[in-house]
């Protein structure tokens, strides 16, 4: 391989307020170097676009550092092997892993996955056989302990993690709602996410809509979303109820202080339970869960939909920013090789 | 026994907004009856005053059915059998149940509890030995899950069930912050109730000084009192901690909507848990932990405080009104023969 090629980088230039914008970023050259021993180069080809995203731009203590100013963008995403001094990581070895928002990283294989292709396209690696996944696998059956014939609602029911957190509560024998926003989204999560019944919160009357599609309450709420929504699921809980905290993606972009759920005494009437979840902590269960869903995906139980921007390292400002106006459907992909 | 006996009764006349006033209050008299098979007639002489009733009044769904107008108001209280047609319960057995806002209580027995006036008083008996003392022992115990060494705060620190909760905690090994309204009353904490360290939320720099006092960060939140202490608190998490959702005080009487904590995020960065919490479903436990806490009061290890306030059933509105103004320390207790 030649020394001449060249690593496009996107770096994260100034901390957004409220939405990111273009001045936000700056892209970036720089030669692309051979890898030292015990390391490997891999060739970038699709870059995972996530909410937490948004939260790791902002300069606060958190589950993981913020990304630094001047700093290549954080993000998950799958590449191949290009070059190789580790054993593990041969040449054509193809990968997920945090390589960031480049078309070349240097890894010395901590935290990287090896991936088949044949099992699956690599975006589906990149979601619902990769964090996406597993957010919705250790989120719904080990915080939110979801029983057969029980409820389980779903915010952004149509995103990334939320279509799959549905289908597996309805493997596990749920009853399952998703809310999401506009009559298409609804659609999708009944015909092609298999929801038992679909909450417009776009449209008039979303507390009057929930209490009708959820006539013997919610048992498990899986929240992406917070805000409006949290406090309209909150007022359903049955006793004993479970919340799973797994993301705000209505609060990431403002620029006043988060919102916090009106409603949370109804956790006191009904001794119910709110939990927050980092899928970083399941990690030693990763391979357990991916061999389940592969097999729920095989079988044709699972459907794992992603939605795959083509477009250079450039795209990828554009591209973050169809999380937050509820374009996109599915695992959100860019595609840059 | 004569049935020219009164009993003097307190009922709700109308629903507050805001704190109660006089005219949501209605004082009536009617002939005591003579109980009949299977029940007796209970003299009552202490009643219990609680943050919780001030949500029985309100007209909304919770854990039990709101005072309907015209009920007499729901509380807890202790008296001595004076009539008895049942064999658990004869004359001059001294007891403590849901008695009510009056003088004269009819009981077929469900939910009273003998007491023994020879091992504590009987305002201890509606205190650190009744519903407030449970309250404190299976929320910090059952949902708090304290681990020796941990960090407990507490909010509400010197009322009746905060100052058992920090006792409790105290006792299994941990370091224990109280936050209080005031010099005096954080005195208290630490000189009465053995605080290690102790918070006046009244004071300039909350988060500031919650910080100071809590250098390892908070493993166990038991918050009786809801918005900005809520806030405070659950910015101080450690990782996996517990918030048990015992009450929200400061929220009570608002005429606006409660404030949901704008920190609940904190949950999801710190894989923690906010739980509610309600006494009752912990009745089947309630001899063997009223045993534990008799115990250690018999030993030294335990103090409980009652500020018992004498007056008759009409003092009860006045005497509600000091949970919400800060002025009582201890448990609240009307005594009224």
């Amino acid at each position: 391989m030649s020394t001449e090629l060249i690593n496009r980088q996107l770096r994260l230039a100034a901390r957004p307020v409220g939405l990111p914008k273009p001045d936000d970023w700056e892209l970036t050259d720089e030669p692309v170097q051979q890898p030292d021993e015990g390391r490997f180069l891999v060739r970038v080809s699709h870059i995972s676009l996530d909410p937490a995203m948004r939260g790791w731009m902002n300069d606060v203590r958190s589950y993981i550092p913020p990304v630094r100013i001047g700093d290549v963008m954080r993000a998950g995403a799958a590449g191949r092997v290009v070059a190789s001094r580790h054993a593990d990581f041969p040449v054509d070895t193809y990968v997920t892993g945090v390589f960031g928002a480049q078309e070349y990283a240097d890894s010395d294989g901590a935290g990287v996955r090896r991936v088949d292709p044949a099992v699956a396209p690599l975006p589906t690696h990149l979601g619902t056989l990769g964090m996406t996944g597993m957010t919705a696998y250790f989120g719904l059956l080990d915080i939110g302990l979801p029983q057969p014939g029980q409820t389980v609602l779903v915010s952004g029911a149509a995103g990334a993690v939320g279509s799959v957190v549905g289908q597996i509560a309805r493997i596990k024998g749920c009853r399952t709602v998703g809310i999401a926003g506009g009559p298409e989204k609804c659609r999708l999560l009944v015909e092609e996410f298999g929801y038992d019944a679909a909450v417009d919160y776009k449209a008039e009357g979303l507390v009057a809509e929930l209490r009708k599609q959820t006539p013997d309450g919610v048992d498990v709420f899986f929240d992406n979303v917070g805000g409006d929504i949290l406090d309209a699921a909150l007022a359903r809980l049955t006793l004993g109820a479970r919340v799973v905290v797994c993301g705000a993606i209505s609060q990431y972009n403002n620029t006043e202080p988060v919102r916090g759920p009106s409603n949370y005494l109804s956790l006191l009437v009904n001794r119910a339970s709110m939990t927050g979840m980092v899928v970083f902590d399941y990690a030693h269960r990763y391979d357990q869960a991916t061999a389940e869903m592969a097999g729920w995906l095989a079988d044709g139980s699972l459907r794992s939909r992603e939605d795959v921007v083509e477009g250079g390292i450039e795209a990828f400002p554009e591209t973050l920013l169809r999380l937050f106006s509820g374009d996109n459907i599915g695992k959100l992909v860019l595609k840059i090789a």
